[in-house]
Formats: C-alpha cells, sequence, structure tokens
C-alpha cells in the first residue's frame, strides 16, 4: 500500500489500495487516509471486451458482452459506492469514510489487458485496450457537484488532474474522457454522486471532429469573442460558463477556463478552484431552473494526446430537460441523420439560466 | 385538384389537396380517390426555422423555435392523424377515409420558405430551406408496420419513391429521409401509425460519413459478402434482413435490396413488393422479440443527390429495448465521444430473431 501527495499540489493526499482481483482503488483526499480495510465485494471476473469495426461510419463500436453475465447481485438497497464500517456489507471502496475515491469499473468497455478480438469476425475487429475508472464524489449516499463544498470540487479537478496524467502517460491510451451520467432518464440507476473516466485506445469519433476544427483555428477562443457576454450564465476569477449559441440540447452549458489550457493538468492550484467551485455553481443554476435536478451528461473535453498546443479545454454540459416535465428526446432526425432539432434558443436559455437563484 | 396516376407504376393513384394555409396534402392509392372534403384543421402559422453552424463539430444545428409557440390545443384524445368523417371534429386529413396520406408538418425543421437566419447571430447561420412532411400510413387509428397487408406495404415503398423524386428534383435539396420514430420510449406522443420524412438543405453528417464510406468501397455489399447468411433472420426474392455484425443497438435490423439500389425509385415492382413485406415481417419479428411492441428510430438510407452510382439503399431499424423491460440509453460514452457500448453480441442477436415465431 502506498501513501504519497501528489507532487504538484505539495497537498492532495493519494493512497493507493489493490483490491483482491487486482483492480486498483485510489483514495484522493486533503487529509492522508489511514483508516484500516473493512469488507470488499467479490472479485470480479476477467473482463473480455472487445472491438468492431463499423465500415459505413467509419468508427469503432464496443463489445462488452460479460457485461450481461453479471452475477453480482447484491441487495436491492444496498450501494456499493458507500463506505463499509467495520462488520458492514462488503462494498467496492472497504473503508469506514473517505474523500473522493476512484476505482476500476467491474464491468469495464476497455480494458489494460483486453484480449485480442474473435478470430471469426467477418469485419475488422480490435482489441479494447485502455481504462475505465469510477469517480465517487464523496461517501455521503446523497448530495450531487451542486451542493459540494468548494474544497471538495477543487479536490475533484485535482483527481481529474492526477487521472488524466496517469491515462494518458500509457502507450495504449490515445484520449481520456471523464463524465458523468445523471438521472434515471439518463439511465442512471446507483444514485450515490459518481462519474466515470474512460480511458480509448483511439480517438473517438465526437473528439476527433473536435480535434480537427481546433487543428483549424481557435474555433472556441473565436466563438467565446464574437458572443460577448449575452451568453453567459455566471463565472469566477479564473472560469466562465455560458450556453454556446450553437447549443443542441435545451439549457446545454459549457464551463471553461478563462486562459488557455489544454487540460486540468495544466491548471494552477487557483485555477483549479474557480474551475471547480463553477461546475458546483452551474448545476445549482440547471437545478434551480425547474425546481428539481437536472438529468443530464457532462463531459470534460481535454486534448487526446499530441494535441495539447490547440484543443481548448472545457466542459460541456448537455441537460435533458426540455420543459419541468418534458424530456428531450434523440430521435429519428438526431440519431438517425446527426442533426440535432432544438426548440429554445440558446439567447433566451442563458437569460433564464442567469436570472435563476441556485 | 389534381388526380393522376403516377406514370412509373400505371397503379399507383395520386390525388393533391392544398389545405388553406397552403400546405399539400397527397392522398395515395390503389383505387382513385374521390371523397369529399370534410373539416380541415386550422391554418397553421408561418414556420420562421433558422440553422447555425457548430463551429465544434463542424455541422449544422436547426433551431424551430415557433414550435415553442403552438397555440393549436385539440382534445386530449383527439388524433388529427385520424380520418374526419361529415360533421367530425377537424383534422389534418379532411376525408372520411384514405390509403396513405402525406402532408407537410404543421411545425417543420425546414421549409421551402424559410427566411434568411437572424441578422445578429454571434456566429454563421443559414437559411433552413427544405421541407418535412408527415406520412400517414393507414386510416386506422391502431396497428403498425407489422401488421399491414402487403398490398399497403408495397404502396408505402411507391410513396416513398414518389416524394424522393419530387424533393429531390428541388434545387435546394441535397438529401431525404424517410423515417419512423415509435414508441413512447422515443418520444412519440401520436399513436397512429406514421413517419415523417425530412428534405435536408445539406447532406446531414451520419449521412456524410455514410457517403464518404461508400465513395471508397461498395461496403455494404462487401460486409454482405463476409457475413455469409449467419446474421440473416429474413429474406424474400428481392430483400434481405439482418443484424448488422457492427450493430451498435441491441436487436438493431438493416434490411435492404439483394440488388444494388441507390435508392426506391429505381425498384421495379416486383421489388417494392419483396421489400414492403420485409419490412412488415422485421417489425412483426422485432415485436415478438420481447412480446411487446418494439420501440425503434428507422431510416431509409438513400443515395443523396448526386451519389447515385456508388451509395447502397438500406433502412436501418434502431431498437431501444435491450430486455423486456429495460431501455437502451445513449448516455456519456455515445453521446458525449460517439462511440457506442453494447453488452448483446449481433450473432447472438441474429439468431434469437431469426428463432423467434412473428
Amino acid at each position: 500500500m502506498d501513501v504519497s501527495a501528489t507532487p504538484e499540489s505539495g497537498e492532495v493526499h493519494k493512497r493507493t489500495h489493490e483490491k483482491r482481483d487486482g483492480r486498483k482503488l485510489y483514495l484522493y483526499g486533503w487529509a492522508a487516509h489511514d483508516l484500516p480495510v473493512t469488507a470488499e465485494l467479490e472479485a470480479a471476473s476477467p473482463p473480455r471486451p472487445h472491438l468492431r469495426w463499423h465500415p459505413l461510419r467509419g468508427e469503432w463500436v464496443a463489445y462488452a458482452s460479460h457485461r450481461q453475465e453479471r452475477t453480482f447481485k447484491p441487495p436491492a438497497e444496498f450501494c456499493p459506492l458507500c463506505p463499509v464500517p467495520e462488520g458492514g456489507f462488503p462494498g467496492e471502496i472497504p473503508f469506514a469514510d473517505f474523500e473522493i475515491a476512484v476505482f476500476e469499473n467491474r464491468f469495464p468497455a476497455f480494458h489494460p489487458d483486453a484480449p485480442p478480438p474473435p478470430l471469426d469476425l467477418p469485419l475488422r475487429g480490435g482489441t479494447a485496450t485502455g481504462q475505465c475508472e469510477v469517480v465517487v464524489y464523496s461517501a455521503e449516499h446523497g448530495g450531487s457537484l451542486a451542493v459540494l463544498p468548494p474544497e471538495r470540487l477543487a479536490l475533484l479537478v485535482h483527481v481529474w488532474a492526477d487521472r488524466y496524467r496517469d491515462l494518458l502517460s500509457r502507450d495504449a491510451v490515445a484520449f481520456v474522457m471523464p463524465f458523468e451520467n445523471r438521472g434515471e432518464e439518463v439511465g442512471v440507476t446507483l444514485h450515490h454522486p459518481h462519474g466515470q473516466i474512460y480511458a480509448f485506445p483511439f480517438v473517438p469519433p465526437v473528439v476527433e471532429r473536435m480535434a480537427a476544427q481546433f487543428r483549424d483555428a481557435p474555433v472556441l477562443a473565436d466563438m467565446r469573442q464574437s458572443m460577448g457576454e449575452a451568453y453567459d450564465i455566471a463565472g469566477n476569477e479564473h472560469a466562465v460558463a455560458f450556453v454556446p449559441p450553437c447549443a443542441r440540447f435545451p439549457s446545454e452549458v459549457w464551463v471553461m477556463p478563462r486562459r488557455f489550457h489544454p487540460g486540468p493538468w495544466t491548471f494552477s492550484d487557483e485555477e483549479a478552484f474557480s474551475f471547480g467551485a463553477l461546475l458546483g455553481e452551474t448545476v445549482a443554476r440547471l437545478d434551480a431552473l425547474y425546481g428539481r435536478p437536472m438529468p443530464y451528461i457532462c463531459c470534460l473535453y481535454a486534448a487526446p494526446k499530441g494535441e495539447d498546443g490547440h484543443f481548448h479545454f472545457h466542459v460541456q454540459f448537455l441537460p435533458f430537460l426540455r420543459t419541468a416535465d418534458r424530456l428531450k428526446y434523440l430521435a429519428g432526425c438526431e440519431q438517425g441523420a446527426g442533426t440535432f432539432l432544438v426548440d429554445a434558443l440558446p439567447e433566451q436559455m442563458a437569460a433564464r439560466l442567469r436570472e435563476v437563484t441556485p
């Protein structure tokens, strides 16, 4: 077991624990973590994901059929992300308390030791090398980014930076994406506040298109300059949150640092604090919009490997409510053609999100 | 009013009716339609959609804020797609009966007379020229493609062919996509069996990528050849239905003609009949899989303008159930990265769909 502070901050402590099935668990905190190990969940079976090339779309599809074969059936009310007290029901994080915990996903779509694809595929196959991690924001079962204290949000930004550094240093990894799916409307069944991190062995299609645009021009900085402040919903010293004038989702919000960064790994401590605080305020504003927790997909877009010079790091929140009780559906035009239809004008949504009381 | 048979088939009758707001309504049938006009819905307001360029994705987003401003509020139990008897509540199709009806959408995302985009946009705008149509498969309020008789399914294929010819003949149209959203899980609120047709002023992103692959190689024919029959779920003289080995959705099925066609407009009458019948059987098999109507997105992919020589026409069914009671959600990895994660192996789903009794 290894207890150490990351050299960059001098303040963030990181403890590494290896589960009995070899999966790594990292405990991050402003305080050093020295609690004893309690009860750990049964070992995960070795994952066997693989990739297939989609010849009409020109992209990889990831198959993880082991996800169907889960034998793991905890009690219905059991949360595998909660801390485990002495004598408690086993969990993924076998400690009585923690600040932020990161562990390798039990059912990953990408894995460092993924086997080669089946030999009898009628199209090109690929090895799903990479990693999938779960990031647990808090030992509390309730809550969300909207209510975490600013110190915890700042810690989360440092955790992401550390995971980026580790995962991007691996030869097989081309792109790393932390993200959060929130709400039953997005398919989330675990309500304990958490996100995920996927380390891909290729640059996925959405990011590849984005990288191509950034290679051509500083498209995000250019857009910010043309927008003025009419689309801003909140901001602080080092970060700004706004509805993009080309929003595809109702109440879509992007959060970005005011200075250029390829990813949070180049943030100063002050920038990390500002950025974390603004993420929290953004979720609080989205929750206030309809007086209920907003279901969303939130993605961190940092530079793929080798694109550090021009890819502008930012976060996109894609909310799924178009009114207080109506979902935005992605149907024929969006899924089948790839063109989004939007009822709400971004400038009107920006005004509402700016004026709402979080 | 114009009653005429299409020259190609010598059998399909088409009657054109202009609504009081100028929107066109076409009545197609194997029999000539000569019923009198009954009660028509109030006039639609002029639509004002526009386009904005998304600089990070390099694609158009369509804004149709007039869709929010709907004043039209029919009784809750009222179906605007049902036929209207003498003295009945007004509807979109003011006739007491019909076989297949096509009319211009009341709230279109694309319109022949779309105005130029607002002048004060902080990014590139575009005019949303094009057309959106609704295709009503039957005068019956219930039912689906799975239960329509083969003559009606063949008529539907002829209707699509006629709409393709009309819409693709317009200078402003680059691509035409008939599609169907089915089920409340996909956001459908009108249960009367119907589909839609969008005529785009640009080639949308999914189709542009597909067209680029077809320019390189006959990717679909190549895939069929490598697959053998292991992935087929049904077939007849002129058409085949199969689970693609690169399926992104659970129980995804593609239907294609056995000979190369750029679109249904080059089908013989026999091919149209075969193709329609196989679409019906495919939906019946999808419905039988879990013993309930399968929610899906179904898209027709025919050649964009100018790509007739190599773009292989086919239909994709994208079903949203991954088990009898669990939805497939498109979350962070699918929406945010563009990479699909799939639990079910295509070859296993093909076997199940082949063996199920429709």
